[in-house]
């Protein structure tokens, strides 16, 4: 049964989220039927290309282990836009801060931004900051747009992967999400998780001058995590993916926790993790460059693009079975990032 | 004595506001220590201008006599593009929904953004929607980014108003905030009073493909009203700017409203008027290509700008007094977008 209000799973990023943007919010915004389900947008202007992206940020708690809301807000528009291609060249900041929000958390969240922004190389140039009444916002909502430029002819997209490409990670899955709900939750395993909330522009920077005609695809697994995110590539593509579950990096606290939790980390949010679709003969080599850098320490090759289809994922699981992998439904983890 | 905490205040739009954006936000996110007042930042790139800016609305109630949340979000984010001189290219739409939000209200909303959108000729090109639960938000509140290219080499800057340029505005003062107002609070007056809200780009292309070299600064005053905006422009470009009470357009149920209710029309938002300030010998030109446009009908010359100076502006009223106009300080009317 359809709803006929906003309900938490619309902001899972999972299929609720999908059905909300394809029923109401797409066709009625752009006016097209389909959306491009890409990161960002990539505008042609003048001989030239942008992209162009947003992202609103409503994490709960603002502060957590491994970073909080102002560098996930950078980093996660920073990624959006390298996950494109582009090199990100500016950012806007818009703030709605719920009165009663202490200055000093307000000022923490500020500099992790700009030292963010730092580490990315990207300024931030305009911005925007609104005040609610108490209790008509929850402290801080931060959002982030950022425009990319290129220095490449390459077109990365989310439709790009072909039969035969090898799909890679950077490093370890769910770290995110799962450093967010143990913080909120208070559990004892918070000290041992961080959030993995990292810009990746430049780790893409490297892979594209090494090996851009290889990589076919690329994309963060935010909300819905990795299972969400491959889902998305397959249906975008049209081709079958087939994910090794012995081969998907999973961090030991993070195991532990979904383990007594009951959540599956392929459905957790990643921040600073993306995964790539890369053909076959560059994957070795992508992989050794990602191991090189240190948010691509524990990189590894996932799983393989199968034939074309009508976009399934598969785990081919341990003991030698294989079971379909569908898109987070309903909301895993509310207010994640 | 300062606050350690966020005040309702401080999204006013007035002093507070720019206090803590210049002792606080600016300083820590952009590394200068003085911030360009600008409505839109404008980037230089590939021997190339854009301008990029962003905005978050959060506008109570969500409808209101003449518009909804959703067109103002278009209309002010076109408006802050338009008033550097640029054309809107492209918008984003990151929104935050709160949960039980009627799916029937969110289609509304988003239709009246197409609609903006489509009388502005901009494009929705990307977007971002979060989900926040009951209690932790106010039904919705939508971020704009936008970006805009330049069709001419002219600078437009809110320091540029020179001695002897006059001070125009596209029509009446005060509704958008006045016709909020009423609505929020049930007043019996709403029914005069309908919001301004509307896109200024057209009237500005008009203006500068006429007499472009004449216009020296645009603004549009919103958020504190047409005086704290002129108080910017005079501050920013270091000059004297006087006001002719008496030439000061203003609705007949506007005035009555503001009488009521002890506020002044100079101080409330506008959201579909811009100030001019042009070369004398052009006034009356734009003045009377303003009147030609539905959005500039009631156009008026307002003021004009006297000598360099530490940046006052005056009010020159009715009865041959003089008096001195300083911003909105603290808050009149709390969330007006």
């Amino acid at each position: 049964m359809k709803s006929d209000v906003i309900l938490l799973g619309h902001g899972s990023g999972g299929k609720l989220s999908h059905q909300l943007l394809d029923d109401l919010i797409v066709p009625i915004l752009s006016g097209i039927a389909t959306r491009d389900q890409n990161d960002a947008a990539v505008l042609h202007h003048d001989g030239g290309r942008l992209a162009f992206t947003t992202d609103s940020y409503v994490v709960d708690p603002i502060f957590f282990p491994g970073g909080n809301i102002g560098d996930l807000a950078i980093n996660g528009t920073v990624n959006d836009l390298a996950m494109t291609g582009a090199r990100p060249l500016a950012i806007s900041v818009g703030l709605i801060l719920e009165e009663g929000l202490p200055l000093a958390d307000l000022k923490a969240i500020l500099e992790a931004m700009r030292a963010a922004a730092d580490l990315a190389g990207v300024a931030i140039v305009t911005g925007d900051t609104k005040v609610v009444p108490r209790g008509k916002g929850d402290r801080i909502f931060i959002n982030t747009s950022g425009i990319g430029v290129f220095d490449h002819p390459l077109e990365i997209r989310g439709s790009g992967a072909r039969p035969g490409d090898k799909i890679l990670i950077n490093g370890t899955l769910g770290d995110h999400g799962m450093a967010v709900l143990a913080s909120r939750e208070g559990l004892a395993l918070e000290s041992d998780i961080r959030s993995d909330s990292a810009p990746l522009n430049h780790l893409v920077a490297d892979i594209l001058a090494a090996a851009g005609g290889a990589v076919h695809a690329l994309r963060d697994p935010t909300r819905g995590g990795v299972a969400t995110t491959l889902k998305e590539i397959a249906l975008q593509s049209g081709v079958d993916i087939t994910l090794q579950e012995s081969a998907l990096p999973v961090g030991e606290a993070v195991a532990g926790a979904c383990a007594i939790l009951g959540l599956d980390p392929l459905f957790v949010a990643n921040e600073g993790k993306l995964l790539a679709v890369v053909a076959p003969e560059a994957a070795e080599e992508i992989l050794a460059l990602m191991r090189r850098r240190p948010e691509g320490r524990e990189a590894a090759i996932i799983g393989e693009v199968g034939a074309v289809s009508a976009g399934k994922v598969y785990m081919a699981t341990a003991i030698g079975g294989r079971r379909a992998i569908e898109m987070l439904a309903g909301e895993q983890l509310p207010r994640i990032c």
